[in-house]
């Protein structure tokens, strides 16, 4: 059996923890950054110093392939990020597209023959200092030119990374690539969680990345004097959000398990010790891997939420404010990744992906699979953030495998 | 039985409402303003016409003074304020003046021999657009020199506004009275709340001005990934204020009534859809009119916010943020108030202030008690408050018989 060369991945690994790296021990190499672009160069050189090919696309998505004989022959891609959050850490994304650039890497050592081109990605922008998945939705052909000016990040800021790299809006909305001739798409990723971890298990294979809804609440009661309006009579509207967000809560936890919900933003109006809240802004966030109960999810939710303001006598008013679709898994290629841990006497199990993930793009146009190795304590977006050497080289085993067996059969 | 002039007493109300009057039928005249300057000429431009002396203090409390033969007499002291809330009402404070103003001019009129002086005073800044009962808490001497620099309106606001009235902080911290002399307190004032109207009463003697608890609570948790991080592992700061903002109406609304509770500000950190609050900041106010009560309260109340801090795995912080002590009235006075509103048949109950107001100063120096007229659903601070010709003419006449009341005793 094939196995990577874990002294030289883990190398790499340290290498490009070294872009960008801070005190702590984490990174700091937002998209387009000056580190973010060091270590773009890193990987290309790398890959050219081994004698695979490269290119980037019109979105700065970096490509290192290794060719089949066949040059009519299909292509598998692999794909991650090298971008981090602000003072993020050394694993998020970096892993897959390092694990991906090592079984290259071992594939050209061995001389092996695939019936496949095996395509690295290198995506721009996963974690959204500019826009969040801004290189796999340009690819896949989602991002759309009146979604530009409003990116999070800011136009200015997309403009100026993009024109780091000598791009522009144009190269970026022309970077949609033809499908045809792909495969599928295969991912890797710290968990960012602690499931695995808890129940001891190796490797946690996807099976969907889940739906993110987004809406504001707006709850509108009266203002009034917080002395002499008797409190029977008042039109709270922070009492009202406040029944809702335990009622939410509970419906949740009693009935939608694994999915999640979250009240991250809650503004009172006028805002004064003696006023009684005339309204109240609540950021109302869902999760659900299952677009079924999702959509169920959604219409308990809204039902409790206008429950909660009838008993106070409130306006409610639902405003959406983003909305990510489920992104199911290919069944075929869950069952690669299952069968190359196996293979590998990993243990291994079925989950959902509660984070976004390029794979949530590119499970639109090829089969996609995406699969997790521990993550100590589940800390994320953190300079602590820490997965094992061991569960490192699990991940880089992993893929090295699910990409052979996608060869036999 | 002497009775007020109402024609002339309706037509003082109306000359007041002129001054600061806004296009929706209410008044603008903040403390020292240009409008207020103006409601200040009016009322010592009326007073002196009608042969009655004027004097202001060294923090502009004006003072009309109807003179007793004997001057070693006591005096009488009858109170309100003509400052308005920003884009306030006509009758908030201005009817207490207006009325005392009307009851020296009828006694003057009558050519009545009392055995004591009787002074209205228009108290400065009850309102609070500089630092709230000003007047009153300067005259009563509980104005301090620490707290000027952070009145509410700012100290700048505060040095401008008297040096329109040629005044200073050095005049506004010299303005004790001595109270030696001065025989009790009675204030007039609608009263911004329900329970007249809806109980159809005329008179509410007031039996205690509410002390009011004021604290920012502080609930720190833990910022999470709203995805990966199970609803069950979360330390949600925003789980626990929601959780305690119930338990604490449940609690008042069960055991403390009519003592109130109000939650008027809050605010999530981070502040993000997809993150879990780690922090939440929430202002606490209670009011009760009873000490004992009002401590009783506040042991509950802090009691439910550690049990819910407890059960959402989260520290919680407690820092005052002000503290007014209940003011009780004196039972003589209230019964000399019961007594005028009988004598004339008119319905009057007992009740407890649940706003502030210049006689919770008065209350510390001298036997004082208020009174409240019925206002029209309880609307105050507001261009449309209202309280009937009828119910500003009890007001007036209530005032008339107490003092002549108390010359009787």
């Amino acid at each position: 059996m094939a196995r990577i060369n874990f002294q030289r991945f883990l190398d790499l690994m340290a290498q490009q923890a070294e872009i960008g790296a801070t005190p702590e021990g984490g990174l700091n190499r937002p998209a387009l950054s000056e580190m973010d672009i060091r270590a773009r160069q890193w990987l290309f050189e790398r890959a050219t110093a081994a004698g695979l090919e490269v290119a980037m696309d019109g979105a700065g998505n970096q490509r290192v392939m290794l060719r089949a004989n066949d040059p009519d022959a299909q292509t598998l891609l692999i794909g991650s990020h090298l971008d981090s959050v602000p003072n993020g850490g050394r694993f998020d994304g970096a892993l897959g597209v390092v694990a991906g650039l090592e079984v290259l890497l071992t594939l050209k050592d061995s001389g092996a023959e695939l019936p496949f081109h095996v395509e690295v990605v290198n995506f721009t922008d996963e974690e959204g200092t500019l826009r969040g998945l801004l290189g796999s939705s340009a690819m896949t052909g989602t991002l759309t030119a009146e979604g530009l000016p409003n990116v999070r990040g800011g136009a200015d800021a997309l403009q100026e990374g993009l024109s780091r790299l000598g791009l522009s809006s144009e190269t970026l909305l022309n970077a949609r690539r033809d499908f045809a001739n792909v495969m599928g798409y295969l991912e890797v990723h710290i968990e960012q969680g602690t499931r695995l971890e808890q129940a001891g298990i190796n490797i946690g294979v996807v099976t969907s990345i889940v739906g993110v809804r987004s809406y504001w609440l707006t709850l509108t009661g009266e203002a009034a004097h917080a002395g002499t309006k008797p409190m029977a009579d008042r039109r709270d509207a922070l009492w009202g959000a406040a029944h809702l967000i335990q009622q939410a809560r509970e419906l949740v936890l009693q009935y939608f398990q694994p999915g999640v919900v979250n009240f991250g933003s809650i503004h009172a109006e006028p805002g004064a010790f003696n006023i009684v809240p005339a309204e109240v802004r609540l950021a109302l966030e869902f999760r659900h891997g299952d677009p079924e109960k999702l959509d169920a999810m959604q219409t308990a939710l809204f039902n409790v939420i206008r429950r909660s303001a009838t008993e106070f006598n409130l306006e409610v008013e639902i405003t959406p404010a983003g909305l990510i679709p489920p992104a199911p898994m290919a069944e075929p290629m869950v069952q690669l990744v299952e069968q190359a841990a196996s293979g590998l006497g990993l243990s291994h199990t079925r989950l959902m992906s509660f984070a976004g993930h390029d794979a949530q793009s590119l499970a639109n146009v090829t089969p996609s699979v995406m699969f997790f190795v521990p993550s100590v304590r589940g800390i994320s977006h953190n300079p602590a953030e820490y997965s094992t050497p061991q569960d490192c080289i699990n991940a880089a085993e992993v893929m090295l495998q699910a990409v052979l067996g996608l060869a036999d059969r």
